[in-house]
């Protein structure tokens, strides 16, 4: 058997699309006619992406949500989904989370396949948008001299996680329910160098984007970072799952909606990302590894 | 736990694109600009889409396949795919059969998600084409008078699993490396009034696409169906994974490619679908019911 990193490896020397990324790096990107179009694919699997027991209506909520953070980060306009789904118990919440999310969004169900299945069930999800704005945002993109942002507090999807864990009275709806920031995404899409949806942890997806980018290195100042606990600033910097999106900018740029600076782009250094002056990487648990 | 044909019914109640004919029915249409996109999602479980054991380049090939196939019966040029894919063994294996398939049908890989797991593992694959002709052909369609026909044998995607299970001399490669017959789909699109490919058994799918039409019947000859094996003729019309094209079109019509006509459309009738002039249903173990 072979590793994820491999496999991911062997994946990039087959016929790739030119808009395709690689997997899981980026959404892939497909000029037709005279549109963009952003397609996405996220999978799910029972045990690893959600909790034994947890309500459907929230996986099929999150599994909606989290592709439409995709498109998010791309700047784009959902157009709809494709389900893969393994039928099983709570079919019928499934159901209820799937219709709440796509009212919500405003968003079509396009088709996909249903399989009955025993054992761990895996969902998938591909999701297709329009770019509404060319160049479409990349991870790639980040200068020298920009300074480098987040929509929102980080942390929240941690505390949510413990909440619905531990059965305690705090809040789960931000681990439960994420919610992608498509509005945020079109209004800053014209305004970023690169872009990103934070979904493995804002320290792991900063290390990702500057090691994308051409000779940069990140900056972060931890002080700056919004966290949902600042008693726990670390473990808040660490945690995905919160769909905020994190992106570069030059300094100057007005931004249409607000934004934490929580650092700035350097010339590449010995590694792509310090923390307070101090040398991290992957090595140093920043992040959630897939996974 | 609701059944699957509750799900989907409750599938249909959601925002449904108006393309979107439905899960597992028909591919959804997208008209994007000036062009129209078709897109396909087929999941693969291991144990049930598989046999235990298989070389995982040829489920790599099939799970491919089938998705091109669905883009076949719409007359489409298949653009790109995302792969949904749960690591396990044998990956290697299956990374060179995507890599056989892929450059076999000039297909790019656009991206997707890996995912690790335990136990039975699912495969998804999002297929994207671009239609070559308008209308589609869809599973709807087929008008009383029309003739009924079929691009080549079934029953050899049952006798290649047998080989397969059995060890015998006989060649699997019918059921191990299906052929998605894009050329010829292309070929029909502008002359056939509705078109699917047999994926769940020729007469499963002759009573699915009678039933699409309206006010129709299929009268289907069992006697000039084309069969891989003669002497297993009613199995051979019952077992899918053949992937022939079933389309029905004006008897007048001259046909760009080879095909058998097996029998007529006529007006609605006590069942969609007759065979040797008495009623089928799918009580009547027709075909492969998913699954």
């Amino acid at each position: 058997m072979i590793d994820e990193g491999a496999f991911i490896a062997a994946l990039r020397t087959l016929p790739l699309h030119a808009g395709a990324r690689g997997l899981r790096d980026d959404a892939a990107i497909l000029e037709i006619g005279d549109e963009t179009l952003i397609l996405t694919h996220d999978a799910m699997i029972e045990g690893r992406h959600w909790l034994p027991g947890q309500d459907m209506a929230d996986i099929a909520w999150k599994l909606v949500a989290v592709n439409l953070s995709d498109l998010a980060a791309k700047g784009a306009e959902p157009v709809g989904i494709l389900l893969g789904h393994t039928l099983g118990d709570g079919d019928d919440r499934f159901l209820e989370g799937l219709h709440e999310v796509l009212t919500h969004y405003g968003v079509k169900l396009l088709g996909g396949d249903t399989v009955a299945g025993d054992g761990a069930r895996t969902l998938g999800c591909t999701a297709i948008g329009r770019a509404t704005h060319r160049p479409v945002p990349a991870r790639r993109g980040a200068r020298s001299g920009d300074a480098i942002y987040v929509t929102g507090p980080v942390g929240a999807a941690m505390l949510g996680f413990e909440a619905l864990r531990d059965g305690n009275a705090k809040d789960s709806t931000a681990y439960r329910r994420p919610a992608p920031l498509l509005a945020e995404g079109r209004a800053l899409a014209p305004h970023v160098t690169a872009m990103m949806d934070i979904s493995d942890g804002l320290l792991l997806d900063c290390w990702r984007m500057a090691s994308a980018g051409d000779g940069i290195a990140f900056e972060i100042d931890s002080a700056r970072v919004s966290v949902a606990d600042p008693s726990r600033r670390g473990e808040c910097m660490r945690w995905g799952d919160d769909y905020q999106l994190l992106f570069t900018a030059d300094p100057r740029t007005r931004l249409p909606v607000p934004a934490t600076r929580i650092g700035m782009v350097s010339n590449a250094d010995l590694s792509p990302l310090r923390l307070d002056g101090k040398i991290l990487t992957p090595l140093d648990s920043i992040g959630y590894q897939h996974g």
